[in-house]
């Protein structure tokens, strides 16, 4: 059954998808996550869900899980095309749908065209479909903007800002925000790569400009430390004062000379404590201008597994090969409502 | 050429989509109007644009109107389905494809199931694709409330307000929404069926019911006038306080018992005189809460022009048949961007 699901990768964000797939009935066929500590676990118990009818044990092998008919795969375990695509590639080869929440994979072309051709070959090869979802690329840096072109005649320019909460984050992510640096360490680390920012800006001005027809040919992007004026702190990390509270990271594209899209994104731990809203801001410039607030901003890991589990039914009607958010109709939750929500 | 257009219907709103079809690069093949006054024309001397090389002349034959190959037309004549039925037969017959901006065509069956079948089956048989879309129907209180769920893992409830200026529009639009009358005045031409308000409510509804399969049981509309606290007036309407300066009107859909969708729209001339500000304002409810503000509110009339000219790329790859606007990708404008804007 195209609707009988795999999943890899169990991290917060697999734990979230798995959740998500068996509220709105799915059934998960066989889940692999290579952490030895879950391989053999039943999944009920990882998520402390009712034991289902027929308990699907946490697996460790990948070929055994990946077999059957046709399935399709939610891709959890990293961010960076280069270092999924051995795995989508396997997933392709056993002629599965995968949709992956890998930053990149929302538009790969991006992060290495050679690649993201190679992968879409291998998908229309084997008559699947492959999709990168997610919110942050996926949602509310593209698809969302590109929802607000729709009633305009012309577009010249695209906006937006998303500010957010990083308190629910753990070391991993908190660390490659910078936070808890001292402002020469932040730049440090800037220069070193430790500290990366958000990935995805280059995927969502991709996704963008192909949609909208643009050429973008030069994009600038910029990390500067969000320094806190007041002591900030979560269950992971503290900040003093003079500290670094989180990344401020922005992209701007180009197309010749012009200035055509700019994307900026403040991440930081307890934005309350200096009276900072959390929203989603965007200004679509054009032969109307839209300016919308989205307040607060849109969820980023319970929306994420959202994204990934709604466009299951989606996907599964798109032509086989590499398909992109873009060439989709709008990914909704197409269930009956839940009265209990 | 299926990018050839037909435009029927050279009121304000068909003039809008002509201006920005012509600076947008299609070719308008023919012009028909029912006005004898404007017969005969060429189409730019109508449009005040500069002389093409192959100047089009106005015509009230419609029939020479639709000769030649599969072509696009735009539709502009009328609101409801029952008027414009006849004149969509005609086009689908004669194989073009057709786009709608008429009301209820963005949801047709929800004003005549029998007769949106019938369209669309005539449609299907003769290989043409029949669209209806705009900013409202088509898009402020419905597809971008779709869009908005996209990252929602269930909704239970959408909410949505459209508070607009109806400054800028003539004697029909104001009287359809009761500006200028006494409130007593205003309940005798609700009875009487001369003040309809907004047009569109069970579209949206139907809509997006369809995209999140819901099953909407009931649907409740109420019009209330907005009674001037202040004298407003504009070149076609003089309202004196305690006068109607517009229409308050809101529908509800439940689902048995349960209200899943509220859609608010109060309607008026020159809100700014009492500090009301114009915006589109949505809540989406369900395992994360969205709220959302446009404001100013996005454009009805030149938004309506754009969502029909930005439709016709995406109809054309569209199955034959009656088309829904949640079927498409999102019809943004695809053109290089316009340095000069």
């Amino acid at each position: 059954m195209l609707n009988d699901l795999i999943l890899c990768g169990l991290g917060a964000m697999g734990q979230r998808i798995a959740r998500l797939a068996l509220a709105r009935g799915y059934r998960i066929r066989a889940v692999v996550d290579c952490d030895p500590a879950k391989a053999g676990k039943p999944l009920h118990e990882l998520l402390d869900t009712p034991v289902p009818e027929r308990p699907v044990i946490i697996s460790s092998d990948l070929d055994a899980a990946l077999d059957g008919e046709k399935a399709t795969v939610l891709h959890a375990t990293g961010s960076f095309l280069a270092d999924v695509a051995p795995l989508l590639r396997t997933f392709l080869a056993r002629g599965h749908d995968v949709i992956s929440i890998a930053e990149e994979m929302v538009y790969p072309e991006a992060a290495d065209a050679e690649l993201a051709a190679e992968l879409g070959e291998l998908a229309r090869k084997n008559g699947s479909r492959l999709l990168g979802t997610g919110v942050n690329p996926g949602f509310a840096m593209d698809v969302l903007l590109l929802a607000l072109t729709v009633p305009c005649g012309q577009v010249s320019h695209v906006h937006a800002r998303r500010c957010n909460d990083l308190s629910d984050f753990g070391a991993t992510v908190l660390d490659s925000q910078g936070v808890g640096l001292t402002p020469s360490a932040f730049e440090a680390a800037i220069a070193s790569g430790e500290v990366v920012g958000h990935v995805g800006f280059r995927q969502s001005i991709g996704l963008m400009a192909a949609h909208l027809g643009w050429s973008i040919d030069r994009i600038e992007e910029h990390k500067s430390p969000i320094v806190s004026r007041v002591a900030r702190s979560t269950p992971y990390v503290s900040v003093a004062p003079g500290e670094v509270a989180g990344c401020h990271h922005e992209a701007v594209a180009y197309c010749g000379e012009r200035e055509v899209i700019r994307l900026e994104h403040p991440q930081q731990i307890r934005p309350e404590l200096e009276n900072i809203e959390t929203t989603d801001v965007a200004r679509i410039t054009g032969d109307q201008t839209i300016q919308m607030c989205i307040s607060p901003e849109v969820t980023g890991g319970a929306g994420t597994a959202a994204c990934a589990v709604n466009a299951i039914a989606y996907l599964a009607k798109a032509r086989a090969g590499l398909v992109h958010l873009n060439e989709l109709p709008l990914t909704s939750p197409r269930s009956t409502y839940f009265p209990s929500v």
